[in-house]
C-alpha cells in the first residue's frame, strides 16, 4: 500500500493513469461476482493485494490500472467465489464408505461410534488435512466444521491455508476427546481464546442435538456464545424419529423447544431442518436462525427432503453442506449442488423450483451469511477476503455453454476446479498444491485405514 | 490363436507352463468381475485377445500364463466392465444448458424444439462425437440412443469405437429427417440393412411414445422389429400427463395399452416407466420388457420417482440412462448412479434400497441385457467383448477404500476413468483419445452453438 501511495505521489502528472501494483491479477474469464446486481462480467479480471480483492472489472481495465508481481489466465473459463461447505465433519474422511446402506443403527451403532471410539488427535489432523486437499481439489474455500479434537482441525486447516468455522462437538454423554461435559464447554472456551481474531480460523460453541443435550447445557453454550460474539452450530430436526422424541420429551417440535428454552439466534447455525412445521419455520425466519441443507447425506440415510423451497420462500438464509464422508461419500459441492437442484424439483413436481442461480447463491454468498462471514467473504466484490476459485471449461462435458449458472449446477464436477485461492494466498494452480504434500496425507489416512478396517 | 496352437505343438514338454501370445494384459488392481458369482479379485489381471476377454484371474497366474502385445498397468486401480448408458440422445450435447429451470412446454416449445428442427446431419454427427467423448471419459463403453438423423449417430459412434444401439425416432407427425412417417420407417429399415452385423452397431426400432404413436404405427414397428430379430426403445409412462392422456384416449394405462395392442416383447426398451400401477409391473414382468431408469432427468423435469425397488422385487430387469444433455446436463454415469441409489433411499425412507452392488449392477450386466447384448457383454468373463474400464483411485476424494462398490456409486466420478478398452480396442489411456482429436470436436460444437443460440 505504502508503496502505491509514494508511486502517486512521484507522477502527479494530469489523465494519466495511476499504474498500481498488485499481488495477483487474475484474467480472461466469466466473472461471476455473486455480488448483489449478479453481475456476470465477460473477459472480466480480478485484482488481488495481500488478504483482499482490490477490484473486479473487464480484463481492459485491469490490466491497464494493474500491475501484477502474478497474473493468472483463466483461459476463458469461470471466476467465481470459492464455495461455502456450510455443513461438515471434515475429519470423517477416514470412515469413507466404511458402511453404507444399513439401517441408521446398525451403521451408527456397530460402525460408526466404535471406530469414533478410538480416535485420537493425530487421526482427527490427518484425516482434516485429507479433507481439505478434497475441498481444495473441488473448489471449496470455506468450510463450518463439528467433530471431535477440534484443536486439531483448527491445526490442520490453519497449516493448509483454509477459511473454517469450527468447534467441538459437545452433549450431555462423555466424549472421546474431553471426558465429561463440564470440561467439553471449557475446551470450547479455550479454543474460542487460543483462536481469537486468527484471519482463517473462528471457533463456535457447538451442541451436538437437541436430543443429546439437555436444556440446561444448551443454556450453557448460548452463553459462552453470546459472551464471545461466536456463531453455535447445532444439528437440528434432522428426523422423523428425531421429532417423535423431542415431543414425547418436551411437548414440543426441536425447534419449537429450543425457541422455549432462549436458544435460537441469528448466530445460530442449524444444519438439515429436514422435518419441519409451518410454526417451526416461522420461528426460525422470527429469530433469523441460518439454515444448512445437506441433501446428499438426508437421501442417503434416508432422512426425507427439507423444505428448502419453503424456507427461501419465508426468506431464511439457507447454505449448502456435505455433510461428512461417512454418508455421503465426498465433499465435492459442485455434485451437492446440482442435487439440491434436482431433488426439489422431483419432489414439489416443479421444474421450476431451485433454479439454478439460486442454488450457485446458496453455496457462495448464501453459505458466507449463514456462517456469519457474509460482509467480508461469499462473492467478488472490493474490499472482500480473495477466497476466489477459477474453473476450467474446455471439456467435452462442459461444451458448449449457454448459461454459467446452469453449467456450475447442473454440468460441472469439484474436478473442473483448476485453481483456488483462500485469503489472497494461492493454494491449488493447475491442480497442484502449494501448501501440502498430497501424497503423504494420502498415505497417512490409508494407514489409519487399515487400523479401522 | 493359430499362433498359439503352432506353439503348443513347438513345446510338448509335460508340466511346462504354455506361455500364450495375447494383444493385451491389464494387471495390478482390483478386478471387479459382475459376473454371476460376484467375484472381486484383489491383485487381479485381465487377458484380452482381439476383440475378447480370453481370462480373468489373478495378477500372479496370468503374467505366467500370457505374453502380451501391450501391458496396461491400473496401478492398484479398479478395472471393470465398461459401464452401459441405456437411454440418452447423444447429439443433445449440442443444447446442453440451452433453456433450464423452466415449465415442460415452455421448454419444449420455445427452446428445444425450435433448435431441433434446426438440425442437420452434420449437427448431430458433431453433437453424437461430442457425446462419445464424453462418455469415454467418464467410462461408458456402450449406450443406446434414440434421435433424429440416426445414420449419422452410428457413423460418428463406429468412427470412435464406441458400441451402441441407435435408431431413428418415428412419431406421427413429420420429422425434420425423413418427412413424414411411412418414410420413417423405411429409413429404419434402410438402418438396420446398412448396420446388420456390424461388429458394434446395432440398429432398434424406436416409436417416440404411445402418446405421438398411433397403435397402428407401433404395430407396424413391432412388425419390423420381428421380422428384424432386432430390438424396440420407446418412452414410457414418463409423467402423470401422458398417463392421463393415454388413459383418457384408451381407456387404460400406456403399458396396459401397449399390452392391449400386441406391443409388449422380451425385446421391448422402455424408458422412464415412472409412473406405473401394479398391474403394469406385472404386465412388465410377464411380457419380460426391460426397462431404462433415469433418474436426474426425471428429477430435472419434475416428472417423478421411477419405482424402481418394485421393479426389481417384481424380477424386472433394469438398467440406468442419463437421458439426454437437454435434461440432466451431463453424461456421467457414475453421478446417475449415486443419484439413483440415494434416490430411492430418501423416497422410501428406507436406507437399506438401492445398494451400491445393486446400483453397479444396473449400470454393468443388467444395462447389457436390457439392450439384449448381455450375453456377450456387460461383465469381464472369458469369452466375452472386451468393454473395460480402470479407474484411478490415487485420489483425495477416493481415499481411503473399504468397499469397492460403495467407491464407484458413492465417490468415484466421471473423472475418476483413465483407461477405456472397446471391443479390445483402447480407445482412452491416461485421459488421452486414441480415435478422436477431442479439441477439434469441442470447436465444431461451439460454432454450431453459436447459431443456436
Amino acid at each position: 500500500m505504502r508503496r502505491n501511495a509514494e508511486r502517486k505521489i512521484q507522477r502527479p502528472k494530469k489523465h494519466s493513469v495511476i499504474v498500481k501494483s498488485i499481488d495477483i491479477l487474475i484474467k480472461n474469464g466469466w466473472v461471476l461476482t455473486m455480488d448483489p446486481q449478479d453481475r456476470l462480467i465477460e473477459r472480466g479480471a480480478v485484482a488481488v493485494s495481500a488478504d483482499r480483492i482490490v477490484e473486479v472489472g473487464t480484463e481492459d481495465a485491469l490490466t491497464a490500472s494493474y500491475k501484477a508481481a502474478k497474473m493468472i489466465d483463466a483461459q476463458e473459463g469461470i471466476i467465481m467465489p470459492g464455495l461455502v461447505n456450510a455443513h461438515t465433519h471434515a475429519a470423517m474422511t477416514c470412515f469413507r464408505g466404511l458402511a453404507d446402506d444399513l439401517p441408521l443403527m446398525t451403521w451408527l451403532n456397530d460402525y460408526i461410534f466404535p471406530a469414533e471410539a478410538k480416535l485420537t488427535p493425530d487421526i482427527v489432523y490427518q484425516g482434516t488435512r485429507l479433507a481439505c486437499s478434497e475441498m481444495i481439489l473441488s473448489g471449496t474455500t470455506t468450510f463450518c466444521d463439528m467433530y471431535l479434537f477440534e484443536e486439531a482441525v483448527a491445526q490442520a486447516t490453519k497449516e493448509v491455508g483454509l477459511r473454517a468455522v469450527v468447534g467441538e462437538v459437545i452433549y450431555d454423554f462423555p466424549s472421546p476427546n474431553y471426558g465429561p461435559v463440564e470440561k467439553g464447554l471449557k475446551y470450547t472456551e479455550d479454543l474460542i481464546e487460543k483462536w481469537r481474531d486468527d484471519p482463517l480460523i473462528t471457533i463456535a460453541v457447538e451442541p451436538h442435538s437437541p436430543y443429546v443435550c439437555s436444556p440446561d447445557l444448551l443454556q450453557k453454550a448460548r452463553a459462552i456464545a453470546d459472551r464471545n460474539g461466536v456463531p453455535m452450530v447445532i444439528h437440528l430436526a434432522e428426523t422423523e424419529r428425531e421429532v417423535a422424541e423431542i415431543k414425547e420429551k418436551y411437548g414440543r417440535t426441536p425447534v419449537a423447544h429450543l425457541a422455549d428454552i432462549g436458544f435460537l439466534s441469528p448466530s445460530l447455525i442449524a444444519d438439515h431442518c429436514v422435518v419441519l412445521t409451518e410454526e417451526d419455520m416461522m420461528l426460525l425466519k422470527d429469530f433469523d436462525v441460518k439454515v444448512v441443507h445437506n441433501p446428499e447425506s438426508n437421501m442417503k440415510l434416508a432422512s426425507g427432503i427439507a423444505p428448502v423451497p419453503e424456507l427461501l420462500r419465508h426468506g431464511i438464509t439457507v447454505g449448502i453442506g456435505t455433510d461428512g464422508c461417512a454418508s455421503n461419500n465426498n465433499l465435492d459441492m459442485f455434485q451437492e449442488m446440482d442435487t439440491a437442484a434436482k431433488l426439489h424439483k422431483v419432489h414439489t413436481l416443479d421444474p421450476t423450483a431451485m433454479d439454478a442461480r439460486t442454488v450457485v447463491r446458496m453455496a457462495t454468498i448464501d453459505g458466507a451469511r449463514v456462517l456469519g462471514i457474509g460482509d467480508t467473504s461469499g462473492s467478488l466484490e472490493e474490499g472482500k477476503k480473495a477466497d476466489i476459485i477459477i474453473i476450467d471449461i474446455r471439456s467435452p462435458h462442459l461444451t458448449p455453454m449457454y448459461n454459467v449458472y446452469s453449467h456450475l449446477v447442473y454440468a460441472v464436477t469439484g474436478s473442473d476446479v483448476v485453481t483456488a485461492i483462500v485469503n489472497g494466498r494461492v493454494l491449488m494452480e493447475e491442480r497442484a498444491f502449494t501448501t501440502l504434500d498430497v501424497d503423504e496425507v494420502m498415505a497417512s489416512v490409508n494407514r489409519i485405514a487399515q487400523g479401522i478396517a
